[in-house]
């Protein structure tokens, strides 16, 4: 009986120790993620009871990805297991001007050859009042779209909110594709998040006067961008992640928030990043903890872009943070002064 | 026959390796120090003899601690051995707006259950010059506070310099209870030392338009300040680190010295750190050397600062430098480049 | 039959891991590399069939050297092999206003003690275009020299472009005698490349406006400097790199060139340092590829700048990055964002 | 609503890496681990629904021990948060005749200051089937030798069935106390399990024939001692651990039950150790699945006997194995052929 | 020109650090092998021009895989470039009684699905004498079948030798099929290798008196399936590796080469295992090394049951030794005294 | 004012971690060591004064080793500072028939290369009991043949009983010149140990009936040398270690001690050999303790054998036990069993 649903795919992510690049390395850190599994790792960790739907493969890494949920509470009860193998990715942390890379191989995973029959969306949104997915899920295989739509609708139906994270992924579908899907699923979604890409690509809308390649970020030119997307596509709440990507080592972050009335925009923190991944899904979380703790937008806006960014001095995809550290860095003690 | 003696706790710091965060680590590195043994091992490895007073479990790590000290050169003649543990500590490294942790685990230390029989404060002063103790010493426990005491008044009534590091802990005593005692012992005191911090909590004295929190250093109230304590305690000497905490991974660092007829503030540093954890005791080493050296006050004042920071560009506790790096750094050498 | 040949010594680099000092280091990472290695493997990874001419003793250290280069593409059949032992040295990576240290243990190398008949330059330079060497190779001994003035006559009589990186090592000779030595090897040179500091110790010209000390640099300086060398010893082309040593963790970078007509500097990196040696031999790689590849002067240097401050992103000697990747941040992404 | 109960203290167990003495180690490996928890660990992984009980610090090593539980499993629901510490213990593995050592830092844990009303049993014991706990737990302290009797009480008041481990631990109390407080706590008792040394101190009784220091088993010796531990005490069940301590490197393993009828002793397994840790907390797991599950006595000894074998061969207290991989074993293939 | 080529599939293989289960592994050890390519290693190493053939994708892993085998001297001319992704297997050692296991995530691999057209076999084989490939080839893919038969019969008609590892892999194909195509295969091989399990289920001939499972072996057995082999097949030559598997730990180890005339068993080795992966393909390179050198029989398998021997007192899939290392094993000196 | 003097090389030792080869070495421990510091380390930890002799480089690395034998009580006040480099080596460790290996890279080392006015015996020498030398020291140049044989000169000359560790190293000098020198200073030795191999190449007396190579030893042969070595040199005392090189993973260890009357042998250990370095000089260490504490034959000779025993069991050179773990082991506890 879970409060929040979230449904994806959930990889193994391989790492090279410290800077070292690919050809250097004699080893690989591991560690487990996805989009969606973060921002249900996130909420069980904030204590909303969380339930998050994959399909792994039955061998020990199948089993791995499990215990790693159960470990910070998320419920795992629809995690069907078959199927062929675990989704991996390379990830190559950058410095400077050499940017981090990622070599996905996550062709042919179990969730990506799942189909509608492997979970009874029923029962799994029984008692449940939310659904998070992001576009990632239907990119990953045309029975996933279709499991997707399934879940959206039936969650739409059900009467739960729905929050999508746009989440453009090029290796796993063309523009022209990922567009047409996304724009059809739109309709069952309440709460629409993107950064400047995803919108563009997957919806066609841009902010004026952005460049993310320049690191531009004109904050006036989202909310016209947002009006737009209200006006189109009839959402409760739109956000967006602002990203400015000086270098690889180092980014400034803040987030903003529209719930429809109002606009508002996070203080911005300048991060020297440990691990820039995950925080598009740990803001999400943040996102949709407030909106369920009935927190004001602005306090939704910082909870969120204090989460997301506190995310980002963290490596892995988790964001081992507890709602205590977060709201340390929301009152304001950024200094990073000793806490003993 | 050492020239300075310093009292105080042993202990063993268990960090995780680079940024992991306590959840994430499988293994901890592990490394020696606290507080006034990082006075004892700069000080020796400067030359001076210098004799370090605790006590410590007759266990393994009991010895190691024994010979972590001496490697550097301290004496450890008059390290009481018995009782039940050693203290210990977990010391998370923050990054960015994530502030580093410690949690201790020092109570029942062997130390902390010490009594002022196990030391023979007029043999162990015997031929020295100085001691130098913090205020984490008393506040060990009352056996210690007891120990303390007895320690400064043996040393005052022997002539020895008397130098004392405010450093309140909050998880060892009250702010009532530290400002009593602490007030109590400034009568053996001659040269005092501490941040604002310290001072405002354990002697009551703050310097105006200085906020910690916020990172604003206000060098004029620092000096306001130090006549006010002069005043009350007739100190020979008052010192002070200036940290500006811009984050948990960049700090400015500088130090001011008033040697009661002039203030002198060292050069200002840009410290990207590597650990923060040491940089007082370093620099009272640096002001003790200093004064034991006979240096001009801007020298002293340059020369502690100098150290301070250095050791914050390395892991651990101790401050592993040589007189030679300390004097490159003063000479104006800050360029960090490579030296064949 | 290589297009390119270089000279020089490879040597075992004994690194601790992470930012620990040499006496925390209980482990050494090992890098296999030396500056005309650097250039050979920068080189063989672009496409350019590129020779090394070493000696390297008899043993598995000196197996695996070869190895390394082969793993590259590196042709090694001119390498003899016989001698005393490898050239090693040991870095310490320092930290803000820490220096990096090395400590060269190189004497009594198997290279330091190669004579003449262990190359015969004329089978060497068989069908090749470009010979490149560096002002450490002739240091190494007096043999050595005479190797060097060898290799670079022979290559001079044959047609070869001749390139010289001046490269001054103090704990190889004096100023007195480098001066001496390199002017005299400077006729047999095309293209000339050095820095502030070995232009004016091996040639006796300096940039005026430039203190390296305080990180000044003034590029109308070097364009005064680089037309009086030209004047004095005919060089085709003079290149310099312009590092600004800000600190031991961050630099600014930029290079340039005069070709004979005209002066292109590159735009200016700011590089979060993770290793910077080897920084001058990547530049001195891709100005060869440059040439070779008859790219403009603006095309050459951006090549070469770009290439240079990529290496000071990797841990090692060598500069392990693809063309491809040069040309991403020569295309004017070095945001850092992340490349799936 | 779970099966099994288990109660108990749970410990960080801090491991020098590889073969390395304290002295020598630069960092240590961290374990979670405890005799009741590994219980219910393997009981968990087993496919039982089983609850851990104990108290832990309101800290994130508290939360990290809850999260190590759930990861596999286990039910937390009923560990009470407070007090000081974690218990902890220092694991130094030997090698050949230098025994391993042990150097516990548990006194004044959270669990060992618990008191009878940090547990409500009855609700705890609710819907349970049994209950599990060692000699370990009421040797924590007085109030936990309190607690340890308030639970069997309750639990045979419940009519759960209540195996108990003797393991006797000398730095916990004296001889003559466990004898006369694990005596006193036979009459809640079913199933009693304990090795020679356990046997003997805490109840008194001896396998004649069997010298542990020599490596000598005698497997009548303990029938006899079994036959009249039943008649003293009125066990339904007796079990035992055979080790033959070769050397710190190699053991012999084999393990018997006597069910109040028949004796039987299981193949006998040569071990080399990779952490022997847990060996005896595996086996009470493996012998509790056994009777569970309605096993034959044959089957239940040959399953308890392979589990607790296999947890030999793994790092850490957890026995990380599954039951097919223990059924592998069962069905005689020790041959180690690589799986594929 | 090569001497030898062999041809199919490269892996990466990741695993866990020291004894760790894939479920405590924080990090993998990667390594690269690959059954073919390991006797392509073995060989160049021994000073054997050998060419492998092979298709890896165009990423940073396959330029890797290219590099490992230069870095041993292997010629990497033949290897086509494209496809999808490295094969990949994750391998946790195992430890006494706790087998070794794999697991292999290799479908859809770049070699798996290449097609003939992919490989110009007159021009690789063009110089050539000798073609080695294993079972495994032909397992990977129906294509992939095709491609070795058509390579197994261009080499046959160019008149080179061929060696064929029979090596079964059960999660490749089933038993049926299996049989069917390498029986099918034989028809172009002159040398037959491979273990009682592959000459069983591959050919259906079991030698007589060896039960693998309890690690008997019977020699006679042997000799006399070798016989039926020749009659049926017309080898000239036929070998298998003798493995007694006593454990994870310890195995026994010898092989046996049959020349058609007389039948030699090497002398029997007890290693304690550090890596058993390759042990088969390490035998089949000194096979075929010492045929191609014309070593008699004797000193033939003395060679090849040395060398992969030798193999699996080494971490990796390769058998990175010398010549002298193996001769030295040959004369005799297995005492493992210090060589200085 | 040391009770024992030793003389020697320390050289730091290169090692790759597990049982990883050179050529897969990423990385590398490093340990220091070498014979005579070995002693003085096993001597120090004993208890007994000792003072170690030679010269080290005025470098970081030289003043680290001073700081590793000040770390366990070895007084370090007459060594010398000065000269081009330390000593060092590269140690794999081998596994079953797979030899361990040793590449020296000493030559030039400081102390090679002092001379008899680096050191003043007389003083060194004042209120010492004991000087302990090896055949390493005067190995190392003929300047040092000269110090070496000045050193036992002064001893001899001032009562100090001398004993001399053989240790022929083939890599220093010729057994010509070996025999030559060893031979002419023998007239300064009270006590000479040294193993089989040794003794014969060094002094021309080979034990009967012992085939190292074959793993054979006679210990009747022994006794028999023994004599004729007494009759020939006068010895006061005579020992030798007796070791059963079965593999590089397992060897069979005892000690032989003959005290001019009666001739003891110790219990034989088998070792799995962690480390087995060091091994001769912690029996020449045990053999001194014994004799210094006038300990009887037998219980010096199992002291010493024991405490060479467990020597092997720790990585590194120096012998890191206590006098509480060599006596556990002589009081007959070689189980293993763990120590709570």
């Amino acid at each position: 009986m879970s409060t929040v649903v979230t449904i994806g795919e959930m990889m193994m992510r391989f790492m090279p120790a410290n800077n070292l690049r690919f050809e250097q390395a004699g080893s690989f850190d591991v560690y487990y993620g996805g989009d969606e599994s973060i921002v249900a790792v996130s909420l069980a960790r904030l204590g909303i009871e969380t339930s998050y739907v994959t399909k792994l493969p039955k061998n020990v890494f199948g089993d791995i990805a499990v215990n790693q949920l159960r470990m910070h509470g998320v419920q795992t009860d629809f995690i069907t297991r078959g199927g062929e193998r675990m989704g991996l990715n390379f990830y190559e942390n950058g410095a400077s001007m050499r940017p981090s890379k990622v070599i996905y191989d996550r062709a042919h995973s179990a969730i990506s050859e799942a189909v509608s029959t492997d979970f009874d969306f029923h029962r799994i949104f029984s008692g449940a009042r939310w659904l998070h997915v992001s576009g990632i899920t239907p990119a990953l295989s045309d029975s996933m779209e279709e499991v997707t739509e399934d879940a959206l609708k039936t969650a739409k139906a059900k009467g739960l909110t729905v929050s999508f994270d746009l989440n453009y992924r090029r290796k796993l579908w063309s523009q022209e594709k990922a567009r047409k899907v996304i724009t059809r699923l739109m309709k069952y979604v309440d709460v629409c998040i993107g950064n400047e890409e995803d919108m563009s690509i997957t919806l066609g809308f841009s902010p004026a006067g952005t460049d993310v390649m320049k690191g531009h970020l004109d904050v006036e030119g989202y909310k016209k961008m947002f009006l737009r997307l209200k006006e189109q596509f009839g959402f409760t709440c739109i956000a967006s992640t602002l990203r400015e990507s000086r270098s690889a080592s180092d980014n400034a972050w803040s987030v903003i928030i529209y719930d429809g009335r109002d606009f508002c925009v996070s203080r911005k923190y300048d991060i020297h990043l440990v691990d820039r991944g995950g925080g598009g899904a740990a803001f999400s979380a943040g996102l949709i903890y407030g909106i369920l703790k009935k927190m004001s937008l602005r306090d939704t806006t910082e909870f969120a872009g204090a989460a997301s960014a506190l995310k980002q001095t963290i490596l892995g995809d988790f964001n081992l943070v507890t709602r205590e550290e977060i709201e340390g860095v929301l009152q304001g003690d950024t200094s990073g002064r000793v806490q003993r």
